[in-house]
């Protein structure tokens, strides 16, 4: 790789609660370096520090910062540093307000928030978005995943309907809150606008009840005597039969019922639950999304290769299908919106 | 007291998972004596126990026996000794097999499970009752629970359908696990049947929520500043409305968002969450019940007060009206029990 092409254009930060992710990236968005540190916004590093990086509260976000990616700082001066995720929430380095969906998508790098670092540097922090219907929903993070998906489109390809010149797209971000983001694409205007988004626990969800409760104790990690995939699917079809109806605060306890008759083993009851739950939430996204009259032309899958499979087989269950799986999501959302905010030269 | 009053007639154990109850029950199931041990199937004493216990895995058991009760027995060695709940369970001190639902309520004292103590002692278990539906139910203690208030059903009084001379009855037992009973009550024969009924974990997920999900976060113990009944009841309607159909895994997360947008403080939303668990859980009830096109006559509900207050202001949001909740339904059911099991001079 020759010089040039190993430039530093643009630092970006993937600052999470759990976790932070550093991308060094040069020219047209190409990841030149990736760092993955543990040290989300709930998990900063509780080390004795240096002076010089202060004593106040931001003191460890500073330190955390120059360990991502101080060297890379120094090394390109002039690469701006952006990020995105609860680094801008009330419990992160700056508060970078919410801004309110629906929104235009091309709007969202244009409201980006400043910190001012120790060392001189500005980090520009990506605000998340909130919809302020009868229960309020929230993002931070996704909003940058659901741009990078987007800017993958290519528009001319999206099937559309001629005389609208609109088309509908659902990308869905599956993870501890999973989030279904409803996007209309404007062709003519090459505008795409956010109009809805939804979050399901359902992964933290899975975890407590997993790890916190009754139904975790016959359970056993490992693989399934037989076939994993078909306990998984017994339990994503649960919420369409009428047994469904009893909702997942009943649903749920048929995981041990299952194994107390003898159906499910230990490790195939992990699976299952894993599809029931996964199942419920498509059969209520299911429900919204008629309630919206949204049809969905295309729908993006964002997120780990191994959940988003999960999320396929349930989505194809419940008659949503035109799946198709966006990878590198966050580094070329930040790209964008870098671009966006003016940061980089097209 | 004289003597005769306080002489004992049966000894009743409520052995659950996390705890022994002792009830030594004298004349018409008057309570002489009761004795809470800590002691459940899942919590036996681990102490080193003397040599006349044995060394098996049955010792734990003999050991919270005899503490429970050993005095009582001594003293009135005829009086029978029987115990409801998860001791009868797989992993309790001898499995009682679950019966099958729908049956007539006074076959169950006729199939109890019996040890043999070391002590030379019988105690009789009852069993737990089974529902192989699609998703199959099982209880264990409550069906006791169910007994005992049933017991307390003046017949004569019930608003019954003259031509039908039967009545449908709704048994509500909120707890960890809340179970709701569907009975029918055949006046002429003064026989009663369960039907039908549903496990909800309401509490144990509600638990699970608040102490190892980011809704606990940002909850407060202590009292709400302002009415945490509004809370509560803001909760509970929330499964009826347009935004309830994303169904509990997407509304819970509305417990944060209500909190972030400065409309829960953090007392409140612990109010606000068990309302909407509730909610939810009456919603799909409603829906089960008219699924079944089972009309209540009257409701009854068994449990801790405080709780039953909750479910009784969720029931009537739900149009559940009719309630009365029935006490002391644990120590009659035993007493039920052991006489339709001949244990007893009537």
């Amino acid at each position: 790789m020759n010089q040039a092409q190993n430039q530093t254009q643009l630092i970006a930060l993937d600052w999470g609660t759990s976790s932070l992710r550093a991308y060094r990236l040069g020219a047209d968005s190409s990841v030149l370096e990736l760092r993955s540190l543990p040290w989300g916004v709930m998990k900063l590093p509780q080390v004795v520090l240096p002076k010089n990086f202060g004593v106040d509260e931001t003191a460890r976000f500073e330190f955390a910062f120059e360990e991502a990616c101080g060297d890379w700082m120094r090394a390109s001066p002039h690469a701006p540093v952006i990020a995105a995720g609860m680094v801008g929430s009330r419990q992160g380095w700056r508060e970078a307000p919410y801004l309110s969906v629906p929104i235009a998508v091309d709007r969202i790098g244009s409201t980006l928030s400043t910190v001012h670092t120790r060392g001189g540097q500005i980090l520009y922090i990506v605000p998340g978005l909130i919809e302020n219907s009868a229960l309020p929903n929230v993002m931070r993070g996704e909003e940058t995943q659901v741009i990078g998906a987007l800017s993958m489109l290519d528009f001319a390809k999206t099937p559309c309907h001629a005389e609208q010149q609109q088309d509908e797209i659902l990308i869905g971000l599956p993870g501890s809150h999973s989030k279904w983001v409803q996007v209309r694409l404007q062709h003519q205007e090459k505008q795409s606008h956010i109009e809805h988004f939804h979050t399901f626990m359902t992964g933290e969800v899975y975890a407590a009840l997993c790890e916190h409760t009754i139904l975790g104790r016959s359970m056993q990690t490992g693989d399934v005597k037989g076939d994993g995939d078909a306990a998984f699917d017994r339990g994503v079809l649960v919420a369409q039969t009428p047994a469904g109806r009893a909702g997942v605060l009943s649903t749920i306890f048929s995981t041990r019922t299952l194994g107390l008759t003898g159906v499910l083993d230990g490790a195939a009851q992990r699976e299952y639950l894993s599809g029931l739950l996964i199942g419920h939430e498509m059969a209520a996204l299911q429900a919204l999304l008629a309630q919206q009259g949204f049809q969905p032309a295309r729908i993006l899958l964002v997120g780990d290769a191994a959940l988003c499979g999960r999320y396929s087989r349930a989505l194809s269950a419940y008659g949503l299908d035109q799946v198709e799986i966006a990878v590198q999501a966050t580094e070329l959302g930040l790209w964008k919106l870098a671009m966006s905010a003016g940061l980089l030269v097209a």
